[in-house]
């Protein structure tokens, strides 16, 4: 490629650089992350829109001194690609290569790791805060996008900032975008402030009429000076940042890098906290993301010339096209029943549920809990709510299902997409806690499809309970099954006997079906009967057939893809013990006690045990050590 | 008492009284509140201060065909006096009485449960847009405090209902408090708008003032007429609220019963939502609690002359009182200690530390999720935070705790007081999900003290690690230990032998250590050997004495006052599991899978088998069935 950037090993080397050449090294990148992402998937526009800001943000200041913290984070590329990680950036999201996120073992220039959305001006205000603490002296930035904006923490923390006073930079990345095109209140007064005139042009009017007001008498000399005062709302287009105790500069072009340089110049000076309002266009600089920033947002590899997703051979429809098929075939049939998504109509499968029905249909932006609250509300009201939100990102609402969802056994379904592991994004987005923060939740029903036709049953049954339910999902391809056009309503708490085998049963949950289906054939062929059983209901669990197999059996293997602590093997443990079956061997198979790395799911379910050939040799050792069932 | 009160048995009763006849019921309703606030603990000056405001609701509204949803709830006795409940209120708080907090099964006037704060504007919209779609015609009123307001989720409502533009009324009762004196940029704005002229005559210097703008020439007309708009900013104090796209009103005299009403039905003819600011004092009518509205914020059983809070006989200091200080000492060695509270400096025990070490106390407001977050930031930087926030309230920071602390393996130190079970607040404040919720995120340690020493020790060996750290303890008094003055570093992962029995130990976690020892005492007289371990570690568990207790002993019995699903003993369960102890009986004693309703915290656990004659009545059941150890 080209001289410049080979030659930027670290932000020193920015330092001399020219407008023009860091405009020239502009291109550069993105041809890097183009090329980068297209073969190795990845989120292209969030960072083809950020070039010029990081590249300015590093030639203003001194990283790792200068501390930046990337909301969400998937933003970080070109930082990493200028702190030392260009040359490793090929293996971007590979299985031990440079992480999608910031990650503070990856590079002391990663202040603060991320991949949920709004933690980046707490985080900020927490190093500001320890700074001023032991008199140090450096700057923080915090860079946000306006669709973190709408995330609840993130309004905690500028309520906090702005109070106390701290010197920090908040840069509002405002591209107008979360995921989808942005909603919410705050995107409408930002989309006002866009089209404002530009400060100096309106000073200089203001000023004019000012002078114009006449002496006044006493009766309403203050009424004038509080009108005076009333005219820095119009001077400060961010007056609702101002009142919250910001100093507001912006709107700014994203896009142009002297212009980015003189604002961060200007708010160095500044005392307390400084939002700087940059505009900035998601996917800029590659036409297909400048026209899909949705679509690529975050990308399968693709053709760097057409913009098209390579499509792996032929792949059965994924869960979440299932779910989004079904869901629009129950919502013909019940006119109670509303979608929520928190921000993500695409990735959930709920637009063309929006098109369809759209006054059903609710992005409240990226607001888990607030989404959760609502249908809680709108379930009083004998609504039937679907909350489809990604399990990581549910994590965010874990108070508001148990205390306003659970507590008040509220019949709200929540559709858990991307449980288990995700793969590539790595640590902050796999899904392997969601059996272990559920499960302990009052009246909460918890089931996991085996394949296709069992997501859309599910959520079938669901629709037909008086109790919130939860329904996880794995991402990617569904099992290949022939789609039923008609749904059978399951029976809560039954289990599904789909082998017959008398040395073992593996009790597996939702995508763990599978590959014990071939564990078990496997196993076959070195002479050990192994049953398996579907369990399909986590809670509540099948404890008839537990105590069936326990009793003609004798060796349980559950098999689930989530973590092993309090997860659904606990699950089978706590009932065993409950009904006193000591005698059972009970084997657990799952993800162990640590935070899951990046790589491609097949890779990281391989290394964790958990593919077909995994299972087999776990249960196989198992049995050669502890012997079979009865 | 009174003749008014007497005949209000539904808010139907209201509506033909006089203004004077409200005014006069006000009075009598402050009565009832004190008195049996008086006898029975409860929140008195959250509810003396909206006795006019509830008084006018169901006066200008209908309930429960309008919807009124109280935030928080600790305010809606008044409410529930009004709506059938008055003859009942003599058993708040009790166990089988009335609740302290709306509860959708305890009246259908209850539109709306809650407990935790923010979680008003979110459930009433969705109630609103119930409405809307199946056409009813009804007013939804959300009643929220200027405190609920620091809470992110009420702003991811407010941005979304502001969005939607649907009808809805929000009550911001702002008497400048959450629990204690408020914070927060946000509170600061709305202390601004208090002091702020009153509309009428700032509206009518404005005309003047406006007249007086002389004909201007063509190049700055367009900049006059956003003069012209800019004005509105000073007519409408509420411009953060109305960019947020609602309709203000305020600030409005919330002890003014004429004025309130006028403003709610000027409201009624408002299309979208509608933000009323009413002005109130926590505490009105009642001199103590005027003067100490954070004393009377939620009070035990006082003396209605004095306002003296009735002390019981001679009581062990609190757990909260032993950390209080035991903090300080620690903080006057180590500089990077600071400390965190989501608006509880008094009740979490961190107001001595906030007068000694001003500028290492946080207070954030009712923010748990940024109050995590900020820690984790601190910790990046070599701070130390101790962040205190009740068991029950620390769910709403699940994904932060996982995410941004523990994902990082940063040094950040949880105190979750009011652990277990709390006793009168109710299912809503019970902190017994937190062993569940915590201990399957990977890097976690977690501890429960047996007693008021241990505490101590627990806080200095957590400062002297490098992970995150829990410490969960029970409100009310420890166990009555003499004081030590100095620290003892304890252990990881190591439990304490208290008492030696060869027919089963009771592996009890924390404040079940107590009544673990007088049960083995019992088990005794009935020539039951029963050995007591202190858990201490819940997290990481002690392997090593649970292999040796297998091998010795074969019967464990573990003990919690947490849910049992996924809980301590789950992790015995686990343990026991992972090490093929199978020859082990294993009996867990804890909470069943249900909400748990509120009481004295005695009667409750003894409702469940937690007391010592209940432990020991269910170990020897558990011993005549299955017999004993080795």
């Amino acid at each position: 490629m080209s001289n410049l950037l080979q030659n930027i090993h670290s932000p020193q080397d920015l330092k001399n650089l020219s407008f023009a050449q860091l405009e020239k090294l502009a291109g550069e990148i993105r041809e890097l992350l183009i090329h980068t992402v297209a073969a190795n998937g990845g989120h292209l526009a969030p960072n083809l829109g950020v070039v010029e800001l990081t590249l300015a943000l590093h030639k203003m200041f001194d990283s790792p001194n200068d501390k930046f913290v990337w909301d969400v984070g998937h933003q970080a590329y070109v930082h990493k690609i200028l702190t030392g990680r260009r040359e490793n950036f090929g293996t971007l999201r590979t299985a031990g290569g440079i992480c999608g996120f910031p990650k503070r073992c990856e590079s002391v220039h990663d202040a603060f790791g991320a991949g949920h959305s709004s933690t980046s001006i707490s985080s900020a205000l927490g190093i500001a805060i320890a700074r001023d603490m032991t008199g140090a002296k450096y700057n923080v930035v915090a860079i946000i996008g306006d669709g973190s904006l709408t995330g609840g923490q993130a309004y905690e923390a500028l309520n906090h900032a702005g109070h106390l006073g701290t010197n920090l930079t908040v840069i509002l990345n405002d591209n107008e975008m979360s995921i989808a095109k942005n909603v919410g209140a705050m995107s409408e007064y930002l989309a006002k402030m866009r089209t404002a005139p530009t400060y100096s042009k309106v000073k200089h009017d203001i000023e004019y009429l000012l002078r114009r007001i006449p002496a006044i008498g006493d009766s309403v000399a203050n009424t004038a000076e509080r009108v005076k005062d009333s005219l820095k709302y119009l001077l400060v287009p961010g007056v609702l940042f101002e009142e919250l105790g910001f100093t507001y500069f912006g709107p700014i072009d994203g896009h142009n890098i002297p212009s980015i340089l003189e604002v961060l110049d200007k708010t160095k000076s500044v005392k307390g906290p400084v939002l700087i309002h940059l505009l900035t266009q998601k996917g800029k600089g590659y036409l297909p993301a400048e026209r899909n920033a949705d679509k690529f947002h975050g990308v399968g590899p693709f053709c760097v010339e057409t913009g098209e997703v390579i499509k792996k051979s032929v792949e059965p429809p994924s869960y979440t096209q299932v779910f989004s098929e079904a869901i629009i075939k129950l919502a013909e049939r019940n006119p109670d029943l509303v979608a929520i998504t928190a921000a993500m109509p695409e990735g959930t499968g709920l637009k063309k549920f929006s098109v369809k029905f759209p006054k059903r249909f609710f992005d409240v932006g990226i607001a888990e809990q607030h989404a959760v609250t609502l249908a809680a509300g709108m379930a009083t009201q004998g609504k039937r709510p679907v909350v489809v939100i990604y399990s990581t990102f549910l994590q965010r609402a874990y108070d508001q299902i148990l205390h306003d969802v659970c507590l008040q056994n509220l019949p709200v379904i929540f559709m858990l997409d991307r449980a288990g592991i995700v793969g590539e994004d790595g640590a902050t987005h796999h899904g392997v806690f969601d059996y272990s923060f559920l499960r302990h939740i009052p009246n909460m029903v918890i089931m996991a499809p085996k394949d296709e036709n069992e997501l859309q049953n599910m959520l079938f049954t669901a629709i037909s309970l008086n109790t919130p339910v939860a329904i996880r999902y794995p991402r990617g391809s569904g099992v290949g099954v022939a789609l039923k056009t008609d749904f059978t309503r399951l029976e809560v708490g039954k289990a599904e006997q789909l082998v017959e085998g008398k040395d073992l049963v593996l009790l597996a949950a939702g995508s763990m079906v599978e590959p014990c289906r071939s564990a078990a054939a496997f196993l076959k062929e070195k002479g050990i009967a192994a049953g398996v059983v579907n369990t399909r209901f986590i809670k509540p669990l099948d404890g008839q057939l537990i105590r069936q197999l326990a009793r003609d059996n004798g060796v349980i293997v559950t098999v689930e893809d989530n973590v092993l602590t309090g997860g659904f093997g606990s699950a089978v443990l706590e009932y065993i013990n409950s009904q006193h079956l000591n005698w059972v061997k009970v084997l657990r198979l799952g993800l162990p006690d640590k935070f899951i790395e990046h790589g491609q799911r097949g890779y990281l379910l391989e290394q964790y045990g958990l593919d077909a050939e995994g299972i087999a040799a776990s249960v196989e050792q198992f049995i050669r050590q502890f012997g079979a069932g009865k």
